[in-house]
């Protein structure tokens, strides 16, 4: 298995202004790919400090991957420690990123400075990828000093992600990695020690070259993922779907998605299939399960809108709950989240429609315990509810407050459809 | 200076599947009290490897601080490989920790099992300051080989946040520091070079033991962290608010809060002096700006409700926007985002209302760009709207809607208190 190392450059990092997402998101490619990361270095803007550690990391690992330091002011001298430690004479235009520079200035309405032009300049020992999201090239350098292939990326974080394609191909058509393949399920709405025992007899029987992985997320659940190293593609893949075949009968409906993917997504899908369309009415949440459902990129063929009812005024007025009703049973109460989600379906008249009503943190109240939710799903046969308590802080419990509305809203789709 | 590197540990960060945050919010803490983190890793759950890589740490800076591989499954080596390298002849029970452990698992409502109680266990060679968010105790290892001290924390980012107070403590007490005086002010509504270029006669002026930080931030704007290094406290504090009432002058309404704050914070502020009441209505914002104030613990005193009208039919059907307005001016434009906050003003009866409507992205439409946000604010003196055009991808113009929607909100109050 071939190694990397991921190398974050800049002192925003280091004083903890910016919190570094790109190490996350190149390794899971890499180890998609087979590519084992094994350090991810934080460093600062200092030539030596970078000089050493990337040549220490060239003479040990065949990839090493920095993102950062490759910006127009004078902080950002990475490019000049490689150009100097990759053995560059000097340094030369390349002319589609200069292209790209200006394109990317007139867009923006701006006039080119000599530093905006100056980053299309890459040291000769480089071989170069056009970035199209930004000024800064990607840059290769093979083989420094005899050792591993580093490659420079910008730290400006779409752009990095933008850049992995690009540089995952390269590194695939450049190192002999072996035939990986992998298929993903997702699951929702069991603790994966439970997973765990639910599918052991299962796990032990596999065969030795497949592997599987617990891959939890408190807003996605479990994804379970099976892979296989080596051997011939076609055997592989029909043998691997012959296993997830068996694993789906294990799991029923606990399974949510055939593929890596979200429970909004998966919601989305179901919409779009049955052409029913979604409201939501949100306490505790706060805006989340909206957030969600409108971050799936065509959500608005389904998703026609939502009340946050904060103040019980609002559950009232707007939503139409009884006063009655909150004053009996109380506003975290499986009568309100039942009214909440009729309230919203009759103004937005839309097919379904979830509501949250709970107790976030940090403080319970008189009723009910911090942690505590009551989710109604209100649909053309009537309207269910279900209650949850969790022990987490307020943010985490937010969060498992929406993913477990979205997945009871799921089931009710599926069983209605 | 003294200096620090912070190293996490498990598979779970180098795999990917995890995005370090303790890291950042350490570092925050540390260069807060004038203490350098000189570097970040992360490394696998490896025992040669963690034993390699905190030795050398060890033997080149005074603090060396981990956090992760200290729960209770068998790939949690960390605490015997740190028992290992200090010279531990065995492990001792904490007191402390031990009935730590049984309290948090009889809140759970689970049974102790073997391997929870062997959370309270640590090496002899460790002092123990108790974990109170969870089971793994916070260890400290001094003068580790005659090099320097280790803080082990545990991975759970909000058990890690937990622990930072402490052990910041600890650091302080042991630890030669300089006096260091930090005071903030926090800006929006101006880019960083132009503020740069506005204040800039006043930076070139400020005393040599004086330095200014520009800490940006999509979500709060500019953070301006004025600070001063040794020296007496008493006459730092009086120079510092010496300077800080000149940039205040050069600033004005520019800024939003004489301290580290945000502007959701500082809304909530002003509408709890002017006991006023706020309400939301959301188009492209799809809920963001109801979820940044609602994570102001507290906002339920003055955030009545929102309402995320995503569908035509609800910015017509729940917010009573005219369907004319809509056709004559389109979707995003100033008629419907002074209706929209009028209609949520209505409906909630808030004293004041904000709306959104605009393109975040992919796509444009036939009358506006990409990018184009129309923002509206309701209040007792009216209605007042505002468009911006940002050239960011989806998920940052969303940002910058909702950062922009608020700051707007902010004048509005500011001027009409």
């Amino acid at each position: 298995m071939i190694d990397a190392i991921i190398c974050t450059i800049g002192d925003e990092i280091l004083i903890g202004q910016v919190v570094d997402t790109n190490s996350a998101q190149l390794s899971q490619a890499l180890e998609e790919a087979g590519i084992h990361v094994k350090r991810m270095i934080s460093i600062g803007d200092n030539p030596e400090e970078i000089a050493s550690v990337l040549l220490e990391a060239l003479s040990r690992h065949a990839i090493v991957i920095t993102t950062g330091g490759l910006g127009p002011t004078k902080d950002d001298i990475t490019k000049a420690v490689l150009g100097q430690i990759s053995g560059s004479k000097g340094y030369v235009t390349h002319p589609g990123q200069l292209e790209m520079v200006h394109k990317i200035l007139a867009k923006r309405g701006l006039d080119a400075l000599p530093s905006n032009l100056a980053q299309a300049q890459v040291p000769d020992s480089a071989e170069v990828i056009v970035n199209k999201l930004g000024t800064a090239p990607i840059m290769v350098f093979r083989d420094v000093r005899g050792g591993g292939t580093l490659y420079a990326l910008p730290g400006v974080p779409h752009e990095a992600a933008g850049a992995i394609p690009d540089v995952m191909d390269d590194i695939l058509r450049h190192q002999p990695t072996e035939s990986i393949l992998h298929r993903n399920i997702m699951v929702y709405g069991i603790a994966e020690s439970a997973l765990s025992e639910r599918i052991a007899t299962w796990e032990d029987a596999l065969p030795a070259d497949m592997h599987l992985a617990y891959l939890p997320n408190p807003l996605t659940g479990i994804r379970l993922r099976l892979s296989v190293y080596g051997g011939e593609a076609d055997g592989n893949r029909r043998r691997v779907e012959e296993q997830m075949a068996a694993l789906k009968v294990l799991l029923g409906p606990l399974v949510y998605a055939d593929k890596d993917s979200d429970l909004e997504t998966s919601i989305g899908e179901l919409l779009k299939k049955s052409g029913k369309t979604l409201s939501a009415a949100e306490s505790c949440t706060g805006g989340e399960i909206a957030h969600l459902i409108t971050s799936v990129a065509g959500s608005s063929a389904y998703f026609l809108g939502s009340v946050t009812s904060y103040a019980v005024s609002v559950k009232e007025g707007v939503l139409g709950v009884p006063a009655e009703t909150i004053e009996r049973y109380g506003v975290v109460s499986s009568e309100v989240a039942a009214a909440m989600a009729e309230g919203v379906r009759r103004i937005t008249g839309s097919d379904y429609a979830v509501s949250t009503t709970g107790l976030a943190g940090p403080a319970g109240d008189e009723r009910n315990p911090v942690g505590t939710v009551w989710i109604g799903v209100a649909g053309p046969r009537g309207v269910r509810t279900v209650s949850y308590c969790f022990k987490n802080d307020r943010k985490r419990n937010i969060e498992r407050f929406a993913a477990s509305a979205l997945n009871f809203l799921r089931m009710i789709l599926l069983e209605e459809d």
